[in-house]
């Protein structure tokens, strides 16, 4: 393990995220009337029980493509995919010590499938159950156009930065070769040309009255059941409390700037990264969803910590620790890198921030099958 | 009026779309650590009474930016931009027959102070209270970076189609000029090189259980009030029978494929067009939101109507017509292109689903001040 070059992991993970996603983008070219019928997608879509949970052929080679890519450069590291692993019944976290890469071949299959712009792919990787380095490619983010077209790239490794890199098609892995010798002087070195760093703009205080003024993303998720305590349920209601006027709510209204919903947590967790987003509130993820994104949001200055609190006391007393998320909790609240101010850390301010957030959310209920 | 030639408005309308794009992308870019220090827009942020209402000097000098060319070029028309019609007291619909620009300098104000990517430039135009030309820039989709980054495009002319064409920075009008002698012949000819046609994919059949299945968008806004009878309230009602269980929700369930909430109506009508979303219902947008978004649906073969029946008994007579949405109405409901089949019209299949919609959505209750 010793021997492991993050940067050059980094890179790996970059490309082969950019190299899978340049793949779905031709899947996904091939249906529009500009691209033709040069590749067939529409006898590979197959319907689930749910109709909420779409899988595709392209989802499953994506993972090919990406596993065999892992498999020839790094034959000793093990693999966890969504779609291997969803086909089975076996969902125990599977984690362990090992160097494991933890991959979703397409986050937001359902945006896919209907050309909605927000899907990625999410590439990340752990060692000793820590994640440390993560690739997310949006390949069809900018439109879905032949020529003059790009993709967004973000990544990470720890203590490396977090990175933000236009990604023109057709796709050279020389565009991810080390940046040239007048590359710009970030706090850290750009791991390759055209490389910005995250936070886009510097951290920025944390509003004294948060969560008003924030901008929040939430997803409605595949849990549509209508009783009392369902997820779906309790989710609207935690959105409620988060839009509502300050007072509104029995006292929960969070006056959000704004509430946003992409149908991909990785690309949600991406924009927690680059600082558009303040909080990201989620039950129901799964690691690949949110392994990549994770390291992102921590090379960035922002924190994955639990939706809920550890303890009924943690909403009353600050001075217990908030920990960081476990990876296979399956619930996540993200909040953005908050700059340090003459009354608060930004750490404090994060942590304020999640208590808002715990104030006015209900607890949800996603466990492993066991 | 006869001489107008709307390929040249379309032409026209796309251009300074796109320069009052180029000049919001310099000011985000100016905001982050990449670009630096060059054009400070920190200190020109103002806070309205609410929260959720902010403007930017870039908005107003954006607006200042359309305004003059269309003075400069069309001196004869007149103008309703977002900035100047909202600085007044007055909100009464001022379109009249003559020939009338409605801009939105930018839409999606919110996310573009955050520097979240769904934020937008809408230039519409109309005759004889007609939408006919509408163009639609987002500037900062793909990413805020300063090299190697590209927009996107989405505008539309009456009987002229609807397109989707990147554009990369810097901006040169001579990427708008007139498509090459081997541009592919689409139903209707691209109206400039690398431009292709709306909806991406041809249109397909609505589902006979719609909407489930269907993409729905839809907007919480900046009515946060907490009453019973509130906007909010109803609005989030209306999301939460969209996504439940069939059967659930008293019979409402819509068991839609999924929720998105861009922050932008104007990209909300923008994804319609495209095919991606099925369903965009709302209330609240004024004309300026919507204007250039509806000549998208219209060209794209979508239909834009009101988001609530025009009486109780439309829920229940099909035979009665549904009308197009009267452009000021503040009530909009969108719907996708969809294919004949045997068993019905593309058009009986986009009323099918209008009144699936309405018998699951509130009446909402915005007007125009008086």
């Amino acid at each position: 393990m010793d021997q492991l070059d993050l940067a050059e992991v980094h890179r790996f993970a970059a490309r082969i995220a950019i190299e899978a996603g340049s793949y779905l983008r031709d899947q996904a070219l091939a249906r529009t009337q500009a691209g033709g019928a040069s590749t067939a997608l529409g006898d590979s879509i197959q319907i689930k029980e749910n109709a909420a949970d779409l899988v595709t052929k392209a989802d499953m080679h994506s993972e090919h493509l990406i596993s065999s890519a892992i498999r020839d450069r790094f034959p000793g590291h093990k693999i966890i995919g969504e779609e291997s692993y969803s086909a089975g019944q076996e969902k125990r976290f599977l984690l362990d010590d090992d160097p494991t890469w933890i991959i979703d071949p397409l986050d937001g299959t359902v945006n896919f499938v209907h050309l909605f712009p927000t899907c990625c792919v999410s590439v990340g990787f752990c060692v000793n159950k820590k994640p440390v380095v993560g690739a997310i490619f949006a390949p069809i983010l900018g439109g879905l156009h032949l020529t003059n077209a790009s993709g967004s790239l973000y990544s990470a490794a720890s203590g490396l930065g977090a990175w933000s890199t236009p990604i023109s098609f057709p796709f050279s892995s020389s565009a991810l070769s080390t940046p040239p010798a007048d590359a710009p002087a970030y706090a850290k070195p750009a791991p390759w040309a055209h490389a910005v760093p995250l936070p886009y703009i510097p951290p920025q205080p944390l509003p004294a009255d948060a969560p008003k003024g924030c901008l929040f993303t939430a997803e409605w998720g595949k849990a549509r059941s209508d009783a009392p305590e369902s997820n779906l349920t309790k989710k609207v209601n935690s959105f409620w409390n988060m839009a509502a006027e300050v007072g509104g709510r029995g006292g929960k209204g969070g006056m959000v700037h704004g509430v946003r919903s992409l149908g991909s947590a990785a690309l949600d967790l991406v924009y927690v990264a680059t600082g558009a987003v303040d909080v990201f509130w989620e039950g129901g993820c799964w690691e690949w969803d949110v392994c990549a994104g994770i390291v992102l949001i921590a090379e960035a200055g922002g924190r994955v910590v639990p939706s809920q609190p550890p303890s009924p006391a943690h909403l009353s007393d600050r001075s217990l620790p908030i920990p960081d998320a476990d990876l296979g909790s399956r619930l996540y609240l993200a909040v953005r890198p908050c700059a340090d101010t003459a009354d608060e850390s930004g750490r404090e301010a994060q942590d304020r921030l999640v208590c808002e957030i715990w104030r006015r959310t209900e607890l949800l209920d996603y466990k492993r099958p066991t």
